[in-house]
């Protein structure tokens, strides 16, 4: 089976080599060209438009777009429907928002492709030896793909969850639920960092993982990571986030469903972005309005 | 090794099962007489009071603790001290408040004995089959205890974290974790109940469990309950506590830190407890109060 893989990152490229590792033949494109020699060294062949690339391709055409969500997904996606024909194929790992995915799914459909949206899961060492899929679209377009599932994912690894759009939607509450751990996580060992036991906090990431409730692949990633550096000085304290967490939340408030702490998580990573503490400042500084309190000022720099 | 084990409850009947398939003998004890057939059953020996119990015990003795924290564990503690002599070792292998087991561990100091808290995680499951230990108190008398910790535990299960009191610290905010965890998971699933799409949550959870960044032993028990009834019908929407995610909160605010998706997790448990919903009651005629809005009545019974 031929795959044209389309969009080279982090993930993109581990997904390269676990389909090359697993006997497909993988035509990709990226548009840093300076990644043709790392393709090739995988055994893929490099393309420069994806003219190329899809002329590369037997049909009926499987596609892969392993690209950011938004901007870069759409511009690709819209110029590759052009260059398809009935029966081919367009799959997006990526984390598009779902209702992206419904509207993409339709347009395929109009041009009598297929288009699944596959949310994808497990970082870039799932990405490389074994993922977590969730697939959205038709029943036939998934049974005639599930080989490309069945192989790219960990044993029990993969789902048809349901129509055009829900593996996007799934992909986007399972990262909201990812926020919340992540940050259960993180408060805890802020508070272990803060008490009155010297704890050596990578030993107790270890008990963790080893019999108790807690244990998880987030809390081996926070071993790994505290042994690497248990004060973590190097780290700024600043959480980016890339979208899922948010419309998450978002989706919570058209559908009226509380989601208290998903929500938190997302304002503590809003929050430790927010460098210019407006509001701390509106507090402190009504704090010294009504009781006199000291506001503190800035050091003159 | 002979243990006397004090306290046959949920976790205590497996610890017993679990210590006498690793060879331990054991001499029991709990309040509820009819469990007497069960210890039997599994080899141990049954009494029906401490000094029975402590004259069954060779010295050094071991005595384990597995109480309901609080008054229990504290008057069985106070009647157990007196019968003990210089050199044995009281373990707590319940929930205690960290500060409870400090001044054990100081009573028990006062009196030339060792006192170990043992902060106990992995569930019944874990009791039967190998937990995870945290473990406070002296070096000296944990390395005599260790091969009770290595039997008792799976491999790497473990840790000698720190001076008395650490274990119990250690398991409160393991818990802690362990609501906020707890809680990204039902909101995550609560937001995927409510969704356009009729998704098969059973295996949402199974899927969420093979290769993705959420897998989890928590995620596999949520597999395991949505595959027994995936809406849940005869289960309250009430969720008990009891204790360790309060104190978390508290030792919070005691040091300080910020902790707050743990603290939201505590407080929906405290709101679904709330049967009564004065604060909705307050906040549902305040908007009538001034904005005119229908206040929702209760209807006649």
């Amino acid at each position: 089976m031929k795959i044209g893989l389309i969009g080279l990152g982090k993930m993109g490229i581990m997904l390269l080599a676990q389909m090359r590792e697993k006997g497909f033949l993988v035509e990709a494109l990226d548009k840093n060209l300076a990644l043709q020699g790392e393709v090739e060294k995988l055994g893929g062949f490099f393309h420069e438009t994806l003219e190329s690339l899809v002329g590369a391709l037997e049909k009926p055409r499987t596609l892969w777009l392993m690209l950011p969500a938004g901007e870069i997904t759409e511009s690709v996606y819209q110029a590759l429907l052009p260059l398809l024909s009935e029966g081919d194929a367009v799959l997006d790992g990526g984390n598009a928002h779902y209702e992206d995915s419904l509207r993409r799914a339709q347009a395929a459909k109009d041009r009598g492709l297929s288009y699944l949206d596959v949310g994808t899961s497990g970082g870039m060492e799932g990405a490389r030896h074994g993922a977590c899929m969730m697939v959205g679209g038709d029943t036939e377009a998934f049974l005639r793909l599930e080989p490309l599932f069945q192989a790219l994912c960990v044993e029990e690894g993969y789902l048809h969850c349901g129509a055009a759009g829900s593996g996007h939607f799934l992909k986007m509450v399972h990262n909201g639920i990812e926020y919340g751990m992540m940050q259960a996580i993180g408060e805890g060992f802020n508070l272990l960092h803060h008490s009155p036991y010297p704890y050596a906090l990578e030993d107790v990431a270890r008990v963790f993982n080893h019999g108790s409730v807690i244990r998880s692949w987030l809390m081996e990633l926070t071993e790994g990571v505290l042994r690497g550096s248990v004060n973590l000085e190097a780290v700024e304290g600043v959480i980016p986030s890339s979208g899922e967490g948010r419309w998450t939340v978002e989706e919570a408030l058209k559908l009226q469903v509380p989601l208290p702490v998903i929500t938190q998580s997302v304002m503590v990573r809003y929050a430790s972005e927010d460098r210019e503490k407006y509001g701390e400042k509106v507090v402190a500084s009504l704090r010294n309005a009504f009781g006199g309190h000291t506001v503190p000022q800035k050091e003159e720099p």
